[in-house]
C-alpha cells in the first residue's frame, strides 16, 4: 500500500453526504430477554443497542425467531401460544395471533407465503398466511395408541428444499412432510420413526436441506432421515464412542438437536455430561472422533467458513469461554473468556463477528472472528437466544 | 389437513391490516439492461418490476453488483471506471466515483466498511470507504518484467473468511491476499503462479471461503489455491477429460470463472466449446466425470440445496433452454424452454425460485424450482445480470 497518488485522484461526480449514516436493516439482531418476554434491538455495524424494546411477546422460553425473505417482518411464537409478528423497519409488533396455549417451534415458507408452528397444547400444526397474519391450516396430528390422548405434541418444524415444512409429532413417533404450494397444506410423507426407540423430542435440518436430525427420548441415538430419497427412511444413529467403555444403566442427558454444527464432511455434535463433542461423518453418519473439551458443551456452531466450530458450556466453572475447534485438525486452536452462562452464539452472515450472550454476566458480547476479541458489549436483562435477520436467507433456520 | 375448528379458533389479540401489504428490501432483485446503461428493479415477491430505472451507470458490460451487510446500498462498477452507489430503499443513485478508467471487480469487506475495486486501466486495486465513499487506499500493481508497460490489470476481487480481499494480478502472475482489518490494506500474502503456464485471467472462490480458483489463458488447467492453508501455493488442475482425446493445436477456449458450481463434494465446471461439463473433486479436484449436454454450455449454477445445477448454453438452437442436471447421478432430470439467449441465472436465498435473463427475447423470468414452471416474466431492455439482495450474505460475491 502506498499514498494515494494525484494521477488516479477519485471525482466525485454526484455524492451528497448525510449527516448520520442511515442503515439498513440488513445489520440488525433480536437479542431475546428471556424472563420479561421481550426482545432487544442490536446493529452490530452501529454497535449500537436500541434502548426501545419490543414487548408483550409472552414466556420465551426455548423461543425462536425468524423472518420473511423480503425482511419486512419476523416472527417469535411463545409458551403461551402466541405469535408475534415484529416490523423489521419500525421495529414495533405489527400482529398478535393465539394459535394455541403452548408453541414450540416455527418456519416460514420458501417462498415467503406461510408461517406453520409447531403445537404443543393442544398438539398439532398451524399454517398462517404470512401476510394476512390469518390461520389457513390447522392439521391435526392424533397420537400413537396408548401413548398420549387427545392429541400428539409436534416439534422440530423447518422448511425444506421444494418449499416444503418437515416436522416431528412426538407421541406419534413419526416425521411429517408437509407441502406448502398446496393451499390445503396436504401431508405429503409419513415417515415412521423405530417403535424399538425412545420418543423423539426435538429434531434439525442440515443446512442444505438434505438430512432431517431427530432425537430420541433416552436413547444415545438419533434417526436420520433423508429428505432427498424417493422413499426416506430414518436410520438409526449412535452418539457413543465405540472406543468407550459406557455404564448401561446410566441415564442419557439429551443434546439440544439446535446445538449440532454442520461443517464440511463432518457434524459435530455436544453431548451433554460429557466433557466432548462427538464428529460424526456427514455422508456416512459413522463416528469420526472424539474431541475433547474443558468443560460439558452446550452448542456447536459453525463458522460460515466451516474452518471453526465454537462451542459453549454449561457449569459456573467453565460457562464463560468459548472453545474453538479447528474443523481439519479436529483440536481445540484457541479460548475465548466472556462472560458467565453464555447462552448463544450466532455468526454474522459472512463470519465476521460472532454475536454471543451470557445470562449470569446479562451482555450481549460482539467479538471479532479474525483476533478473537471482544470488540463491543452490551447490558441486557436475562439474554438468551440471538438472531440476525440474515437467518431469513438460511435453510432451515 | 382438515378444515379449521372452531376450537383452535385464532383470536388475534392485535392487529392491524394495511391496504397495500408493504414490503421489505429483502425480496428485491437487480437487473442489469446492459446496453442502456442502467438497471431495472424487480421484487420477486410481489412479481412487480419498477417502472423508473436507476441511469447513468456507465459502461456495464460483465458489470456485477454487490451489497453492504446492513442492506443499506448496492455497488455497481463500470468498464469506465465509475463505481456508482444505490440506495436500496429508495432505488436512487446515493454517490458515483470514478476510481480508474477501467474497472472490472468489486467486493464489500465482510465487517462492511471497505469497497475494494479491482482495476484494468490503469491497472490496480482501489479500497474505498463504504460510508463516505471516499478513497482511502491505492495498490499499486506492477507487472512482471517485459510481459507489460507500466502495471498489471487486476481481476478476481473477492471477499475471503478472516476480512480479507484476495484478487489477480494478470501481468504479474500473482495472487495478493489483502488485509482489510488493517486501514493501511497491507498485501499480507503473495501467491506466485507456474511461469510455465498462460497468464491468469479471471477468478472465483468456492462457497465456503476456502479454495480460490483462478484461470490460465490459453491452458486447458487452473490453479487452486487453498487459502486455509498456512503458506497456499498454488496447485494446477487439468480441466480436460482423460478418456479423450484432444487435438493439441486446437485452441482452449476459456470458462467465465463466474460460472462454476460447487455443490456438495464436486465442482461443475462448464467447457466452452465442448458440449459437457466437466465434474472435480471438491477436495482433491481431480477429474470425477463429464456430463453430456444438449449445447455449449455458459453457466452451471447450483441451487441453495445443493441438489441440482442449472445450465444455461450458447447458439440460437440451445440458448433458450436450461437443462437441470442431478447432482447426484450427475445426469440431466428435467429440461426447460425460457426465451432467446439466456445470459445469467441466480437462485432465491433458499431456492424457491430461479431468476433468469434472456437476451434476445428481452425478458427476465421467474421460475418456481419445484414446478420448473415460469410464474412471471417482465420485459426488460438488453437483460444480463441478475443479482438479488442477499448476496450480501454470501462469502464472495
Amino acid at each position: 500500500m502506498k499514498s494515494y497518488p494525484a494521477f488516479f485522484a477519485a471525482f466525485a461526480l454526484w455524492f451528497v453526504a448525510s449527516p448520520a449514516f442511515a442503515q439498513g436493516v440488513g445489520s440488525r439482531v433480536f437479542v431475546v430477554e428471556r424472563e420479561l418476554g421481550q426482545v432487544a434491538v442490536y446493529d452490530y455495524l452501529k454497535r449500537d443497542l436500541r434502548k426501545k424494546r419490543i414487548k408483550g411477546l409472552g414466556n420465551l422460553h426455548h423461543a425462536t425467531m425468524t423472518f420473511t425473505p423480503d425482511l419486512k417482518y419476523g416472527y417469535i411464537s411463545s409458551r403461551d401460544g402466541k405469535l408475534t409478528r415484529i416490523d423489521l423497519e419500525k421495529l414495533e409488533v405489527a400482529g398478535q395471533v393465539n394459535t394455541s396455549k403452548n408453541s414450540i417451534d416455527i418456519a416460514v415458507s420458501q417462498d415467503g407465503r406461510f408461517i406453520a408452528t409447531a403445537e404443543y397444547i393442544p398438539g398439532g400444526v398451524t399454517v398462517l398466511d404470512a401476510r394476512s397474519l390469518k390461520v389457513v391450516g390447522k392439521i391435526d396430528a392424533p397420537p400413537m395408541k396408548g401413548v398420549k390422548e387427545g392429541d400428539s405434541r409436534v416439534t422440530g418444524m423447518v422448511d425444506a428444499p421444494g418449499n416444503l415444512f418437515v416436522c416431528t409429532l412426538m407421541e406419534r413417533r413419526e416425521v411429517w412432510v408437509i407441502d406448502a404450494n398446496d393451499d390445503k397444506f396436504p401431508v405429503i410423507k409419513k415417515i415412521a420413526l423405530p417403535e424399538s426407540s425412545g420418543l423423539p423430542y426435538d429434531a434439525m435440518i442440515t443446512p442444505n436441506g438434505r438430512f432431517y436430525v431427530v432425537g430420541l427420548l433416552g436413547n444415545p441415538e438419533v434417526a436420520v432421515i433423508d429428505l432427498a430419497a424417493s422413499k426416506p427412511t430414518p436410520r438409526i444413529v449412535s452418539l457413543l464412542d465405540p472406543n468407550k467403555k459406557y455404564d448401561r444403566e446410566a441415564p442419557v442427558k439429551l443434546p439440544h438437536m439446535a446445538s449440532w454444527a454442520v461443517a464440511g464432511n463432518r457434524v459435530f455434535v455436544p453431548l451433554v455430561g460429557e466433557k466432548r463433542l462427538v464428529v460424526l461423518d456427514r455422508h456416512t453418519w459413522k463416528f469420526v472422533a472424539s474431541v475433547p473439551l474443558r468443560g460439558h458443551p452446550v452448542y456447536a456452531v459453525r463458522t460460515p467458513s466451516e474452518r471453526e466450530i465454537w462451542v459453549s458450556f454449561s457449569g459456573e466453572k467453565d460457562d464463560s469461554f468459548i472453545q474453538i475447534i479447528d474443523v481439519e485438525s479436529m483440536k481445540v486452536k484457541r479460548t475465548i473468556e466472556a462472560g458467565g452462562k453464555i447462552y448463544h452464539m450466532d455468526f454474522t452472515s459472512r463470519g465476521a463477528y460472532a454475536l454471543v450472550s451470557a445470562n449470569r454476566a446479562q451482555k450481549l458480547y460482539l467479538i471479532d472472528t479474525a483476533s478473537g476479541k471482544i470488540v463491543d458489549s452490551q447490558p441486557l436483562s436475562s439474554p438468551s437466544g440471538v438472531f440476525g435477520v440474515w437467518r431469513a436467507f438460511r435453510i432451515g433456520l
